[in-house]
């Protein structure tokens, strides 16, 4: 998602990613377009295979995180869509635009970033491409070797738990302190920026849960209630999202606070969490926790799956919350 | 390669390749960075990965070719990379940076054209990822499947003769009159323009001869010198390009008089080509030449590999012929 920019242009993501999935369908769910990896038969064997773009100032603003941070963290959002269908990362090749400003220096500290941030997880670095761009941009693929069977975001069945890992609500908070100027007004700063630059991809998570019956999952790169709805949207099935369960990450609070914004906005609209949103069944929820609990991973249920269409988002009596009316604009926040 | 800035910032290409081999060496020769494409072996299969970008005023102009012929084009660009290595396509990703002023028709007419083309070399759109960005970029990923050898470029042996297929120096001639506005001056630039936009990734052809003892292969996206050298120095040998023997298109030779310009350049260092150079051991030659002709290509033999290293252009007499000194610069035509 674009965190920065609030201008859509003549073109709407949401619109065009429709189009394309009709357009050309997989062959299979799972094999093509809108689901987190492509997956490909390779004799016995599945691989996944998945690539995410970041852009200067779309993504990012170069005074804001470290040249290594950036490819660190580019490739953090990639190996996400890997721990979303339960993949073991192999491989990763970035293709990179780099302008004339940037100097060796930049380039290789990006390089090295993702590189060593790969490594952490097993992922080779293993080619891509360099070229000339007015702007910095970074296309990361990633590759992975699915050993059990694929998550998808289409196997959520009525009934079915959703839970989310970690905390959320950092990213965004993190980026509207700094596009405000007020980091250093917020005590919880430090906490804040560590979960946008180094999000953690839930590759260990995900394969500690290989064994188990998860139905569906999907990561939060879009903000948790567009990507919730995306996961209910291919299950054929509506997602109910508890607002007052949603595990708050500390100092998300303090930075709504400081600037006047209601943090649920951060919490349920946020982009580029990069946890996982897993549909449960029930009867598999505490063997999961008790899974996740041993990476030091928490696990809390925010809603479930029932019939209908939709992702809605309730509050503590029941009613929908609607993030509009909270101030909350498509691609950014207000 | 850049095709029409000149400008090389504070970055070098070339250097930044020798780092990134250096410091990410693959396990095998063509497991990793440095060859045309990654080869992931996958059971008892292997597959070729490649990863190709393009970026707007860098490797095209908008005003030069339709949204939908720069999606071909790009997909073109990347397919070649998997003949470089004799791999039959499989699939096609595509991350693409959309500036705000796209309209939706000229992203969906970007999208049909890379799908059409991925689909007539028997690939499928299987994914990818859309950013708002300054400027259009897409990043194309090709995922293939290698049936036989894969071709390395390290493979060439002393004695193996260079062979190149079709016919060059159309896309830089091309580029050059798009440049200079002499485009309606040419009787021939219908041709050349042909090439420019849709050059033939080498596919068929490369599979046609993956029964034959191919010793190693490059494609020519970079000018044909610097692929050659690149060839050479990973076969640790020299190559020795004969220029009387180049096989010209029709049209390089017009171009470069209304220039001004020897059409040496264009033929020797124009970039993207996306024609194969062959290292071909001679017993081999008539077998591979039967085999190309059958699909209507031709096949040059225009140099060969001997002890040494480099790669030299010689003239009739045998004597060195240097770009430099017939007005090439780096990264574009003088």
């Amino acid at each position: 998602m674009r965190v920065l920019s609030s201008t859509q242009g003549s073109w709407n993501e949401a619109e065009l990613l429709t189009w394309l999935v009709k357009s050309y369908p997989p062959a299979r769910p799972g094999e093509g377009i809108g689901d987190d990896c492509a997956l490909l038969p390779c004799g016995d064997l599945l691989l996944a295979l998945t690539t995410d773009a970041v852009v200067e100032d779309v993504h990012f603003r170069r005074q804001w995180l470290s040249w290594a941070e950036v490819g660190s963290r580019a490739v953090r959002g990639c190996l996400s869509d890997l721990a979303a269908v339960c993949a073991q990362p192999e491989g990763v090749f970035l293709s990179v635009g780099l302008p004339a400003g940037l100097s060796a220096e930049d380039v290789k500290a990006f390089v090295e970033g993702a590189a060593a941030t790969a490594a952490e997880f097993s992922a080779q670095l293993k080619g891509g491409d360099t070229v000339a761009s007015s702007v910095f941009f970074a296309d990361v693929v990633a590759v992975g070797r699915v050993t059990g069977q694929p998550w998808l975001r289409s196997g959520g069945r009525e009934g079915d738990l959703l839970a989310v890992t970690g905390q959320i609500g950092g990213p965004a908070a993190a980026v509207a302190l700094l596009e405000a100027g007020r980091t250093q007004d917020c005590s919880l700063w430090p906490v804040l920026r560590e979960r946008f630059v180094s999000p953690t991809p839930r590759i260990r998570e995900a394969l500690s849960l290989a064994e188990l019956d998860i139905h569906a999952a999907i990561d939060l790169s879009d903000g948790l209630m567009l990507d919730a709805s995306r996961l209910a949207a291919a299950s054929s099935l509506r997602a109910v999202v508890e607002a007052p369960h949603l595990p708050v990450l500390d100092g998300v609070e303090e930075a709504a606070r400081l600037l006047g914004t209601d943090p649920l906005i951060f919490v349920a609209a946020g982009g580029e969490e990069y946890e996982l949103l897993l549909a449960i069944p029930p009867n598999e929820l505490s063997s999961a926790e008790a899974h996740l609990a041993r990476l030091g991973c928490r696990l809390t249920v925010i809603g479930h799956l029932e019939a209908g269409t939709g992702a809605e988002l309730v509050s503590a009596d029941g009613q929908p919350v609607h993030l509009a009316s909270l101030g909350w604009v498509h691609g950014g926040q207000s």
